[in-house]
């Protein structure tokens, strides 16, 4: 299997991004391509002695900016590292790519770039998140600002396929987000979303309040990219300010810090549970091809992770399971509409 | 000051909210109205020696169900205690209405039988909730589902009225909830609005993403009432999450144990901060006369707090100072129509 990397994309490219790829290349026998300025990757390989074994490298100018419009990416970053991991993509020059470059862009090279799988309205976002027992996957973080009813279906659909090809979840159970769990609950595209969800054979669990979320309650949770992304971004901000308070609490005076030190190791594991760099990122789900965005963060163990999750996401043919099923969804609609007109 | 309190709303009613009111009556100096069945509050109170002393009971006969849907309070729940209870206060006889329960109902109890305030669009649930540094305020929290940039701009407004008036913070910063900090970013609400705020006389500091929202950035963020109830419930969930993941750390074992009762007492200011109770509830912003909405889990403590605050709801006169603003806006669109016209 041949994994393409934006070797400039994130906050701590090149070295970290390197580094993860040799240890992908040693422990899950991947091979990598490299995009992206190849004296500086040759240079910081050599002073750090990282390995770049079974690591080619395509040699490309430009660097995405973090803070740049998506479609740059067709225009004035065109050249950039990541516009051209997606282009030796399209061109069937490897598996699948990998980046923890700008998300804005990631999600627009991939639709127009590598394009959509037939069908798919829209490529989503789509995060795996801890909660209290184990994981669930966001669809959609924020690609897709405004949708319609049938987005949020395939949302649902592409969601559950990934749990279960990725992450093992055998029969996923997907919920939509909504302001209250009853049925009539939410405005137009939740009431449309979920007549689709409900007739659908998902395993369908009905409307998911914010609140419950973090308990597991929902394998795959399905939402607009505005509300998915306000759910994400509050995730994370009270996450952080909630450790941040307990770590003041902890360093606040010398006996404070004698407690915090015989819970130590405690601690850390927890802390490590919450660490997004633990998870390694996102797939962009209905891409033709395996799309997966590292956390902006990326350190060499997340890169490391998102390599791993990719390598599942190119052996559950997920992109081909997505086509099946939604051509099964298409014939099924087909078939009902010529019952109907009988 | 007369305020009239729903004793038959919340989880814990009628004891906990009698006791809040009795201790009400006494650090306030506040008389009250009790709505709800006489007989149970007046057994109550007796069993467990509460004084009913500045209480006046008006006696009725049903309680509206937690989960009813909110406009049931003008059918099948018309001579519950929060309608009647807001029946009086539209008619005059209080300065202002609380209430622990259904949060649906008391939104469209206050819409229906006390009104809006004249030129206000929507009454918004905007609770007060804390972050790092202090607290800030919510509008809308759920109350509209479907928003227009106009209303965005009125939960501004009142908003920022009722921190200063209340809270008394003197400019208040008012951030609009999006997916990026960036003018371009969310939909066409969001388009909208952010042209109407910052075109308004408000401390206006932009959008504002839901992860710097913990940090304080702003003192009022407005959002529509669904992705704001996405946002509120998100905080109430993750913190719950993260502390009871910590507290599952500190009570593992004895030396866990042990180190916890090192940090006891400040873990429960810690907890203390996080408490929603602490802080009382939400005002329902727009309406006519001052409705104050209490968490539904409201003990003693969180009724005082509410009744607190709802004192100085009445004192800083907060739906006087939103009809003229309100007004002055209506006054100032209008002369910049007339000017165009010319």
């Amino acid at each position: 299997m041949k994994i393409i990397v934006d070797a400039f994309g994130g906050d701590n490219a090149p070295l970290e991004i390197i580094k993860g790829c040799a240890q992908a290349v040693q422990q899950l026998g991947v091979d990598i391509i490299l995009t992206g300025r190849k004296d500086t990757i040759a240079h910081v390989a050599r002073e750090n002695t990282v390995s770049l074994d079974h690591m080619e490298i395509v040699d490309c100018p430009d660097v995405m900016n973090m803070n740049a419009a998506g479609t740059d990416i067709l225009r004035s970053g065109k050249n950039s590292s990541m516009a051209v991991g997606l282009q030796l993509l399209a061109k069937g020059n490897g598996d699948a790519f990998v980046t923890a470059g700008n998300s804005g862009a990631v999600t627009a090279g991939a639709t127009f770039l590598v394009k959509r799988i037939k069908g798919v309205k829209r490529i989503a976002f789509a995060p795996v998140i801890p909660c209290k027992k184990g994981f669930f996957m966001l669809v959609d973080a924020g690609a897709n600002v405004d949708c319609k009813p049938e987005m949020l279906k395939q949302f649902g659909i592409m969601g559950s396929i990934y749990m279960k090809r990725v992450m093992q979840v055998e029969s996923p159970r997907v919920g939509l987000l909504n302001v209250g769990t009853e049925e009539h609950k939410g405005g137009e595209l939740q009431h449309g979303a979920f007549a689709l969800l409900k007739d659908s054979p998902l395993n369908f669990i009905g409307n998911v309040e914010a609140r419950d979320v973090p308990d597991g309650v929902a394998n795959v949770l399905v939402a607009d990219g505005f509300s998915g992304n306000v759910f994400l971004k509050s995730f994370e901000g009270v996450s952080m300010m909630v450790l941040g308070l307990f770590k003041g609490v902890l360093t606040k005076n010398m006996k404070n810090k004698l407690a915090a030190s015989m819970v130590l190791g405690d601690l850390k594991a927890l802390k490590k549970r919450m660490d997004y760099n633990e998870y390694g990122g996102a797939p962009l789900l209905g891409c033709a091809k395996p799309v997966f965005k590292a956390h902006g963060s990326a350190t060499a163990k997340t890169l490391y992770n998102a390599l791993r999750l990719t390598k599942s996401y190119v052996e559950g043919n997920v992109p081909d399971e997505i086509a099946k099923s939604v051509a099964a969804y298409k014939q099924k609609e087909a078939e009902q509409k010529a019952g109907t007109a009988e």
